[in-house]
């Protein structure tokens, strides 16, 4: 026996069940350096996850991991099993992140497919699964759900009957279960004056900052989340592709973008909730990321705790301050890259 | 409201007060992933900052942080507030580290507006701040004066009244607290036989090796320290400066020049006080740069322990072989990008 | 005293005695940030190194760091002392890895000189050392042998009297002591259904992956090693070099192709042994680095664990599919890179 035999084939179309669990391989126990390398590589300064008197003054136990850290984490373990012949990364929804992550926490994923349908031209199909992220305790720390488009190993294989599941359009804010309290949330420490009540629906937030993305950059983040998709790795065969580029990984984006939300969104530091993602165009190497955000919502939780949504929207080689989203003709416009819709935890005023 | 409202617009000539105190945000817990990058980004071997077990037999806790690595944080935190629109940094000056930085510190910075003397063009300014880095028990771990140009945010503003600072031209030696001892030290272990009675005053030292330095490694070092001035990120904004690149941290040519040095100052680990510093050229990704070093005075502090006070030069893509600094005309040659001085603690000879 | 009389000028030929010992400098606390760079300079997922967990339920007490990142740094420690001068380094041989080495432990490295022949064209010799990385109770957590080609000080000094050293082929799989058991490993952790018995000798394993290697990411992981052989950092020397560019250091070559290597040897976790291994083309920036594998030898060693013998071979782009080795004139291929040979553990069927 000799050749690919041993490597990795990846699941085509064909192989996944409605209501299949798949148990995601290579749990990782996360460390004070992925806390660092994550900031090092975003630019990070959301005060609840640099400093751990600040964490502990406002409901942790010590310096949580950034949600975002342990998103791309959990999501890095699901490639192989899921995404490792698709075509697309379609979208995100339900994302939730019920108990914080530590350093030493050990991370494993578990998906589960909760729908699947094939595309008209027969080639092709997609497929959701709601994947979960547990610890040592087997607390889930967080879920998600993502649909992809991914190849049939055979086009002749007949059409599975259709499955779609329901998803909600957002996260309700009834959800959040605020144990904790913003009473001795500083301002001054945070480096942001702007609270719950200065934010208004469908107020845009121009972020101003730029940062510029080299090959070294993704390729550290992408493999410290133990994501080793080729498509962001290895030129050779990119030379081949459709880009003809190493495609960086949608996380990170996400996580960049989040970073310079920093500028304009100093207080909203927890991610409560993601309702949907799109990629809407890819990045590459030498690009630089810009971002802005839109109050989609805003929902009181606590005496001290607000929760703004937002619409987090990155663009490449464009400035945001004329907060670009959609051309006339209604698609994404060619500078924009991510389409983000999450719920974060701000403090309210006394 | 919507727009760049609630972006940090920073701080301009007119908002400075002498006597004023400004918190800085974002305090960072440092850890041993920070220590893991620093190494990793400078190539520093001082084996104080390496090895736990030589830090514990000659005077620490445990692995102490490198007092620059501690500098960069407290900085970075300042950026913000003291730099944002600041035309250059102009000069460092009584620098301190009286008490050592450990993983797990968390970082807190505050600045007193000590300075500010307007410029004779009328549109800008300069601002002394003194600056001091706290950890958790509130202690100061360091503290430094610098000096910026500042832009007025408007030319009719009329000019305050002077205040110029006093500032020494070097700390003393006479200053420096040697509670420890340096009975312990192994030359083999610290990877040089040279202690504080083989160097003279006036003797240069050509540190040879190079290092040439990548756009993603300056903005990773950068990152890490959590300053996040766009001058050092957007390319695209860059493009249109006067440089046209990005222009890398200053800090790390500090670090950069100061991991060279360890090819024949290896012994002198301990960074005791900065007494000036001056950013003379810029550095860009692709540079190589290479340092010497000029003692410039000698201090015994105890039986064990002695001081160097030390000036180190960086170039760019110049060896540093024939000990560049200024020209016939007085100015620093375009290719010495750093004049730093300072003192640092070598071992004597029993 | 002044210029580079107190620089480092490194070992020539001469300089090199039988039966010395030389105590290298520079020890390092290995960290959490460490394991976390490792990974994500390299892209390794083997799950012995990644998961806490699953380390303590197969025979180790924490989270244990991979041995080749304990390797490179061990071997960075050498290069001031036996490589700064060398013009190749040839080979390695009798690699062993006795005890497990953990964030936390200071390494420190020894070496001894066990060979040095003169080369006929009385310029070079090569020199064999056996070195040993300690751990702060002195034990040796790993050994292995060396031998490089290095210059003469002066080609008129007569050549010695040769003496080259025996060394094993392969170290024996008798020789490994395995006191844990692998009873409680999990394939579906692992991200590998294939065990012991699903290998036979002479079988090829092409890992299909491909990682294009950028500057930034050699150097920074060239220096966590502290490794800091100026081959690999100073282009603007290397532009009058040989090959006009920064050398890749063999290390990470061996580290990206074992973790290339997940992708059908993904339970042969642990290194138990280094047999040999060649540097047989160098790699630069931009290169992309396939694996293959071979099973040269199997070796049952308890009831749940036996050991693989593979050869490791890394190609530049140049995909692996067609195990590329050496051409019809007996010569390694220019494409081929690495040819490593070493014993892994793996666990058996129940």
């Amino acid at each position: 026996m000799t050749g690919t035999a041993k490597a990795d084939p990846g699941r085509f179309f064909e192989d996944f069940q409605i209501g299949e669990t798949i148990v995601h391989a290579t749990p990782l126990t996360v460390s004070e350096g992925d806390i660092s390398l994550y900031r090092a590589l975003t630019g990070s300064r959301h005060v609840m996850f640099s400093s751990a008197e600040f964490a502990k003054a406002n409901g942790f136990d010590r310096l949580p991991i950034d949600p975002l850290l342990a998103f791309h984490v959990v999501f890095g373990k699901t490639v192989p099993d899921i995404s490792l012949n698709a075509v697309a990364n379609l979208g995100y929804a339900e994302g939730r992140f019920p108990v914080g992550v530590y350093a030493g926490d050990t991370l494993r994923a578990v998906s589960e497919v909760i729908g699947k349908k094939e595309n008209s031209n027969g080639r092709t199909g997609v497929v959701w699964v709601r994947t979960r992220g547990l610890n040592r305790k087997d607390e889930e720390v967080l879920s998600y759900v993502r649909w992809v488009m991914v190849h049939k190993r055979d086009a002749a294989s007949p059409a599975p009957e259709p499955v779609v599941p329901t998803l909600v359009d957002a996260v309700s804010a009834t959800e959040f279960d605020v144990s904790w309290s913003y009473a001795n949330w500083e301002d001054a420490l945070s480096g942001s004056p702007h609270r719950f009540e200065d934010y208004e629906t469908g107020e845009k937030i121009d972020h101003v900052d730029g940062m510029t993305v080299e090959e070294a950059e993704h390729q550290i983040a992408t493999r410290l989340y133990q994501n080793t998709a080729k498509v962001h790795f290895d030129q050779h065969m990119q030379n081949a592709s459709r880009f003809g580029r190493r495609l960086i990984y949608g996380g990170v984006v996400i996580s960049i973008a989040r970073a310079l939300s920093f500028n304009g969104l100093g207080n909203a530091c927890e991610m409560l909730a993601i309702n949907a993602g799109s990629h809407t165009n890819p990045l590459f190497s030498g690009d630089t990321v810009y971002a802005w955000s839109e109050v989609l919502d805003r929902a009181a939780l606590t005496d001290t705790v607000g929760a703004l949504r937002l619409r987090l929207v990155a663009t490449k080689d464009h400035p945001a301050g004329d907060f670009p989203l959609k051309g006339e003709d209604g698609r994404y416009r060619p500078e924009v890259i991510l389409d983000f819709d999450y719920w974060a935890a701000i403090p309210r005023r006394a």
